[in-house]
């Protein structure tokens, strides 16, 4: 005998199951699994600051060089870097790790970076590394990006950063705040 | 008392859930949930088109340079770019996103290319953004590269792109179709 | 009449299916679903060794050139490559696809590296592409990089590479020993 509970329960539990079936198919939650902010630092060499320069140019168009950003909006330059990562916004704070990859500069109209870079840590708390790939609309007040893979702590890890720059003072020195949500947690 | 559709629903249900729970490991539907198809269009700098040119060599090999491609098969040279996206084959339709990253030519023998670069769309359609890297031997008809991450719109997207050389005109121009096929939307 | 056995079944059924519905928020397995180990070869340019050469530098800092290594640590050189992938360590063993991207290095103090590249296969065995993005602090014994998507027997895949110095000689030759582990199969 089949009581009207029964079918009821078989039902939900059909449902719940063909939605889990369809996986990839139907919205899922957007609420994140593990929320980090952290800040990084980049001094760009610009030709006799090499001991505190933490990222130079390595390639640059037909009118530029090596040790200035190409006139104008520093379109064609590429650069790459290993900047110190803190949990503030102060450039003296203990890094906590490292931020490293490269940024390329590819509008000539406007200032506009494209990003592939490694947060690569090693301490008490955390071990392992976070990549990210996306492009870089520096005047807009936030950017989106996407953590493309992780390794160690955050084996697996799927989610989107947000970028927005804190300080940037000239050519020389920028700080970037990224409030990074990931999504996918193993 | 258990009817025999109780068990064999029951038994449906567990299979499903099974299925589900071992995520990853089974062979998933193939079926996109999201289909887009959109042209990009690549205007090399070559020395005296600067403002008609959507892209420019920064990097080039020891036997080039950065106002025409390297020989043979440009190997060794990198370009930047931001290119218009349209949604038919004409150049000077309205675009309705730019195409930006960097791809580079990294084989001797023949023509051969490295993409990572994204997509980004500010329209009444589309807010958001599309990330890709991979691999383009460009002398295939067609090439498979990923959808490794999106933004916006395409919150958490995965997927494949398909691309398809739709013109070629000697260095200076050519147009790619591009097919992207999403599996994972959210 | 609801037995004891149903109201277990239907209670552990219910379980599973949420437990896949929250899928994302909960640690999964991490057995792979696909395990690969394959070694690359990178033959360096260096001014006189074209034909043999597999690698090229394309981007160098102001204190660097096309033809030899920067020094101190590599600091700031771009390359791209075009290697090829063997079953054994042996650089003469028959190719079983091109490992395809570029590396640079970006650390000052020391050898560290970030690598963009595809795995190209078309063989009896294999064909399609495997896509990778990483840090490579190489002087580290294993280092562990992303694989952000695949295409063709690959499709969608996403896992972890663990790459292994396998023979380093001077500047000119080095290989990789990469042993891919595949969480996502499609």
């Amino acid at each position: 005998m089949v009581s009207k509970t029964q079918i009821v329960a078989l039902f939900l539990c059909f449902l719940t199951s063909t939605s889990s079936a369809t996986y990839g198919r139907k919205p899922r939650p957007r609420r994140p699994c593990k929320e980090l902010v952290f800040y990084f630092h980049d001094v760009l060499f610009k030709g006799n600051n090499y001991h505190n320069a933490t990222s130079a140019i390595v390639g640059s168009p037909q009118w530029g060089n090596k040790t200035a950003m190409a006139v104008p909006f520093n379109y064609g330059d590429l650069v790459v870097f290993d900047d110190p990562i803190t949990l503030d916004n102060n450039l003296h704070s203990p890094p906590v790790g490292r931020a490293q990859g490269m940024y390329f500069y590819d509008q000539k109209n406007t200032y506009n970076a494209w990003l592939g870079f490694s947060f690569l840590f090693n301490s008490t708390k955390y071990v392992g590394t976070l990549n990210f790939a996306g492009a870089d609309p520096l005047l807009n007040k936030t950017r989106d990006i996407s953590v493309i893979g992780g390794t160690g702590d955050f084996f697996m890890a799927r989610g989107v950063a947000t970028l927005m720059t804190d300080a940037f003072e000239g050519d020389v020195y920028f700080r970037l705040r990224v409030d990074i949500n990931l999504y996918e947690c193993w």
